[in-house]
């Protein structure tokens, strides 16, 4: 179904940037399994590493947003950008860091009414207030 | 440069629709300010009346998730659907619910990200693990 | 294959609001078939409620389009959005309100020819005629 | 604000298929008005022809589906694909055609319910009914 | 899968402007495959010749970009509109014209950079430097 | 009309981190113009760091896709993400990179078929032909 080959762990043994990649990412999530978007990435091992480094910049390491919250606003995203695949793995990553189902009731909600909104403002072409302008 | 009228508070108070709307915006929120996509949906009546009723229910009233990261939400779709005026309008809510400019600044990164890994995904066409998968 | 469990009958019938938007709906459309985007939506009560609500005054209600004209204009925005789902139920909907396949041939073209035009414009950035422009 | 120069008249007088398709716009929708996307145009002239065969045998030649009718899906195109070029001129085109308020009212009714149900069945990865398949 | 019906070779045959190209991918293609997307657009012949008269005209006929090259953009272009059949299609097609992986990989790269710089810009919405614009 | 200030040189200056990556951009370069976009970046050091660390990796590095197409590529993807900025910013660097009138032209041509055919491909749900899938 991919448009590139999804690595198996033999595979990813054998090359030791695709290996070292696939070690952090098992220590660091203390748990064996690598999910299919870093087998697919694996065919280039710079887009791997530069990724992955990405990933534990901007969502492990402790920050001023929890956890839960970057978790919800990457559903948002990826459901706005069409993404399937992501959709299915940051959901299934938000229940894992504690979403409750009102909290993704709401989450649906928010990204429902966002929809609407943005199409309308969208299809009326509506002009930003100047009080909404950050000045110099 | 909208492709519809926005409504003066003249015409709006002509309207009894549009007026009960207005105010309500305006007692909802404190303040006399109503924005141009309000103006914009003058235009019509019923859609005025179920888009804002769908903000108070959804953005306002109390619920499992808290008003400063719904907003956050609503810029991440905004972003990834390229609202221009809802990025504009939903920062400047977000800054008045308190968000700091650390905050803002792991928004932006959690947006770069989840773009980045998004089109990966859908350029690779990654499959969707199985543990991933809600079970009926 | 959903991020959420999809409601079966028995499911529905066991909680009020849910069992009340599946019988209108039934009732509606006179027919017992309700389909997955509402079973779907069941977990999150209040915006299947509100979703279910939207789609009757739009979609259902008489107004100055026809239905099929909506449905026509539900495909097109289904595309656009890439969402799947809504463009097989929104084209089932379009023939079972009489689409020709001249006309759905039609859509087709406006959807292509759109597509191009929207990727011309948006690429080499063309400002809007002043003729375009609604006077105040 | 472009990333091509726009044609003035003079100019495109002097290249013949330039000249050709201008004249052909000018003769067919009876106006001496070239808006601007013709003018960006102008810079690939074989892109230029190719567009504006489309145009006429798509949205001017008669068909099964009426002028405004396919403004209304060219509009709503234009809106999910966030062409603001587009929104404006064939707002401006629908009005031309005969659109009145109601008439744009409901069609933006039914753009923002389309945006939030789009974004519905992405976000929860709503699986198509077997019912909305075409058997071979 | 499909929302219209995808024609077999036989149903093509008994179409003499179907008929006509097919036999035209086959011979300009020299192999017998027609992929889908062929069989779809023979529900509507004047859609199918003006697409594959499209196709001829950009991607087969020679010109300044090379076929490599055009197969890269369209890739591109076909992740961030999210197409799935696209992507397939133009990476096995780019595959077929040399692609190499390594080349594949920077590919991926610039498409994961590019969307993620996208995205930055439209949250924060620069504003284009002077130094960019063209001059009439 | 940003959503965050646009950094200053003297601002940036008294910014150990923002100083470093201007220095470096302004080095790279060999010019003192230091656009928009990383102004803006310079509110969130560590995604102006990310950003160019990016930029220079994938776009500036010596790889197997030569400087101009990667432009030309990211140009498309600009587009299709309808990224105004970044559609002015990455075709002034094409031209700056050699990129030739007719090679806007047919970049342009690819761009407006590859929106209409994944706009069809969309509309009609086209099932992936087997013979694309990449085997395991």
């Amino acid at each position: 179904m991919t448009t590139v080959k999804l690595w198996t762990d033999d595979e990813a043994a054998a090359d030791p940037r695709v290996a070292a990649v696939f070690a952090d990412i098992r220590a660091t999530r203390k748990s064996d399994f690598v999910n299919n978007i870093w087998r697919a990435l694996a065919n280039q091992p710079a887009l791997l590493e530069r990724t992955w480094a990405g990933v534990k910049d901007v969502m492990i390491a402790p920050g001023a947003l929890d956890p839960l919250t970057k978790e919800l606003i990457y559903i948002a995203i990826s459901t706005a950008n069409n993404c399937g695949y992501c959709a299915h793995s940051h959901t299934a990553a938000a229940r894992a860091k504690g979403m409750t189902g009102q909290q993704h009731a709401e989450l649906m909600s928010v990204i429902a009414l966002a929809a609407s909104t943005n199409a309308i403002a969208t299809a009326m072409q509506v002009p930003t207030d100047a009080q909404f302008l950050v000045s110099a």
